[in-house]
C-alpha cells in the first residue's frame, strides 16, 4: 500500500449559473495533473450555483419547508434537523448562506448523483482520465459534536468498501464492516478546502476505492431500517 | 496550501500486553519520518491490546453489559446500540472479535484520550518529534449506511477547527461551522488501514490541525443536549 495524497484545487472562479464546473476543475489541477482512478471532490457550493440554485434570503423559511421531507427535531436554536427530499438528514433542509455572493442563500442540487455523473462524464471528454467524481457538503452528526464533510452525490466509484464475508488476520470474519469510503474521501477533502480558504475542491490520488457505478442515494439508511429518524 | 499525505505504518507485529506500542510505531515509522506537527492514527486494536483488554469470547455479553453506561437501541440482528462508559455511542460497546488472536474479544481503552497523550509523550521522548496522535475506531452512524473511522483518543491537538465568529469570502459570518478534524482524521487514516491489510497505523503529514491540548472526550455531545438519543 502506497501513500495516498489530497491536493487542493484552487483558484476556482466565483461559478455562477450555467458555468462548466468540470471545466473549472480541469484548468484548477492543471495539465495532465487528473489521472484515472482518481478521486475528484467537489463542494456541492460550486455545482449548485452552476445549476442556479441560489434563491433570495427572503425565501429562506419557505425553502426549507420546500426542500424538506420531514422535520425530525427542532433546536433551541430554531434550527431544523430534518430530511431532504433526497433523504439527507442535515440541518435546514442543507441551505446555506455563507459563501453565497449577495443576500442570497444556496439549495442543495436536485439530484447531486447525476451531478456528480455529469461532471465524472465532462472530465473524462476535456481529459480522457477516468475519475471518480464526489460531490460534498458539510453535515452534522448524532452524538458527536461538529460537523465533518460528507458525500452527497458520488459517480464512477462504490461508496462503500464491503468487508462482510472477508477474513481478518486471524481468518475470523469480518461480520459487519462495510465501510463508507466516499464518507471518508470528502471528509479528507474538507481539510485541504476548509470553510474560509475559498478552495471548494481537491483531488485524492492512491485511495483504495473499487470503481463502478454508485451513488450517494445508496449511503441513505432508509426510514423503515432507521433506528435514529 | 500545499497537499496532506497520508503514509500506511505497516510492518507492526501483533501486539501483545505491556508491548510499548509508541517503540512500535516509531519503529515502523522509520528513522527521521516523525515530525513536529504531525498527526499518527492508531487503531485502537493495538493500544488495547497492549493494555491488556482482552477476553476471553465466552465473557462477551457479559462485557458488553458492563462496558455500557446506557443501551440506546436494540437492532434485529441482536446487537446493541449504546453509550459506552466514555459516552460514545456505537455497537456493543466497542467490544470486537475480528482482528483478534484467540477465542477472545477486545474492549476498548479504559482511558483512550490518557492512551493517546501516553503515545504521544513516549515518540517525543524516543524521536524528539512533537506530534499529535489519535486513537481511532470503526464506528455506525445515525442515519447513514456504513461506517468510518473516528477519533476516540486525541492528544496533542485540539479535535476541532472551530470557525465560528469567522468570516467567508463573502464577509458573511460561518455561523455553526465547527469542523471536527479529529473525525476527518481518523478516516482518511482508515483508508491506508484498512481491515484485512493487518496496517493497524497511519501517519499524516500536512494537515490544518491546530496544535494544544484536547481530548476526543470533547467530541461527545452529552446526553442532555443531544436531540438524537
Amino acid at each position: 500500500m502506497t501513500e495516498i495524497r489530497i491536493l487542493p484545487l484552487a483558484g476556482i472562479p466565483e461559478v455562477t449559473d450555467g458555468d462548466d464546473v468540470a471545466a473549472l476543475l480541469v484548468e484548477a489541477a492543471g495539465d495532465g495533473v487528473l489521472a484515472n482512478d482518481d478521486v475528484v471532490v467537489v463542494a456541492h457550493k460550486i455545482v449548485s450555483k452552476s445549476e442556479g440554485r441560489v434563491r433570495p434570503a427572503a425565501e429562506k423559511e419557505e425553502m426549507v419547508a420546500s426542500e424538506s421531507a420531514r422535520v425530525l427535531r427542532r433546536t433551541a436554536g430554531g434550527m431544523w434537523i430534518g430530511e431532504t427530499r433526497h433523504g439527507f438528514v442535515c440541518a435546514n433542509a442543507g441551505i446555506d448562506a455563507s459563501n453565497v455572493p449577495g443576500d442570497n442563500i444556496l439549495l442543495l442540487p436536485v439530484d447531486p448523483d447525476l451531478s456528480a455523473r455529469r461532471i465524472r462524464s465532462r472530465i473524462r471528454h476535456l481529459t480522457g482520465a477516468d475519475v471518480a467524481v464526489i460531490v460534498s457538503d458539510t453535515f452534522g452528526r448524532a452524538w458527536r459534536i461538529g460537523q465533518t464533510n460528507v458525500a452527497i452525490g458520488v459517480a464512477g466509484m462504490d461508496p462503500f468498501l464491503d468487508h462482510r464475508g472477508e477474513e481478518d488476520r486471524s481468518g475470523m470474519e469480518l461480520g459487519a464492516t462495510n465501510i463508507c469510503i466516499a464518507d471518508e474521501l470528502a471528509g479528507a477533502a474538507e481539510m485541504v478546502m476548509g470553510k474560509t480558504l475559498g478552495i471548494a475542491a481537491a483531488l485524492i490520488k492512491g485511495s483504495p476505492i473499487r470503481r463502478g457505478p454508485g451513488s450517494a442515494a445508496s449511503i441513505v439508511r432508509s426510514p423503515a431500517e432507521d433506528l435514529f429518524r
